[in-house]
């Protein structure tokens, strides 16, 4: 599952390391690390604990979409929305409630709220396959979610409050 | 758990008419017969249809709340929000959209959201113990919450249209 590059200084590498200084991915990273209650990921890098995150197209067309989402990719999906709403409570101040309902066919919803206001909300569909090409992917589409979050959130400051 | 007075004409008769003739009920009682897929209640009164959702204090003190909510609970739950959604809908003619998130403890959130504005939510727990005391009860929580939730829709009605 790991992405790396076999010699040090390509474009991929300075690309992911990119990814890993953003603040959505950094967010990502603590909660993952938060999560790792007997430390068995200890000396995992970065990129190393986000390697489950990264799905090649190849790798996902594998997936089956049969039964439920296991566990693992539960795990995932829920902590990247997790991280969001961190992400826009660390750059508003309010805090960011997400609410993920995944049926048994790995078809769903999620929300993320503040005060009365709904920052983002998305129809989800084959969470089996829940994952990213590349880190740089899930990096803008960690930014995109809390960009358009905190656009909402200046759009209607009241309800956001509220 | 079927409850019925012994005579009729008693004033838990006429309460329990009173309550089936409630919009809010009447929709809830659509749902549960849109349900019956089989027709397998299709002589079933509205009150007996709505049995399962009335549980006395005696009755909710005895249902243990170790494990996962059963399928049976979780379907009561459910639509009573689903009920709750549609009769938001034919009052002011907005989509509203239930979303319940209801972890294996039985301990969850649920919020109704129309556009971009929560109309409803609501921390729940113990929904193992989903009921209500009497038809009245039942009948009064969910126009509240429909009452709530339109007077929320008229307080911002720009972002109930976003």
């Amino acid at each position: 599952m790991k992405k790396m590059s076999v010699t040090a200084g390509t474009p991929v590498v300075s690309e992911d390391e990119a990814a890993l200084a953003t603040p959505f991915v950094k967010c990502l990273v603590r909660l993952v690390r938060a999560q790792d209650t007997y430390g068995s990921q200890d000396r995992a890098s970065d990129a190393e604990l986000l390697a489950h995150f990264i799905i090649t197209e190849e790798q996902r067309r594998k997936i089956p979409i049969i039964g439920d989402p296991g566990p693992d990719v539960m795990f995932r999906f829920n902590i990247f929305y997790t991280a969001a709403a961190l992400s826009i409570e660390a750059r508003t101040g309010l805090v960011a409630s997400p609410i993920t309902m995944v049926s048994h066919e790995g078809f769903g919803r999620v929300l993320l709220t503040t005060g009365r206001l709904v920052v983002f909300s998305k129809t989800v569909r084959d969470v089996h396959r829940f994952g990213f090409a590349t880190l740089r992917k899930l990096a803008e589409a960690g930014a995109k979610l809390v960009d358009g979050a905190i656009a909402a959130i200046e759009a209607y400051p009241e309800v956001a409050r509220a």
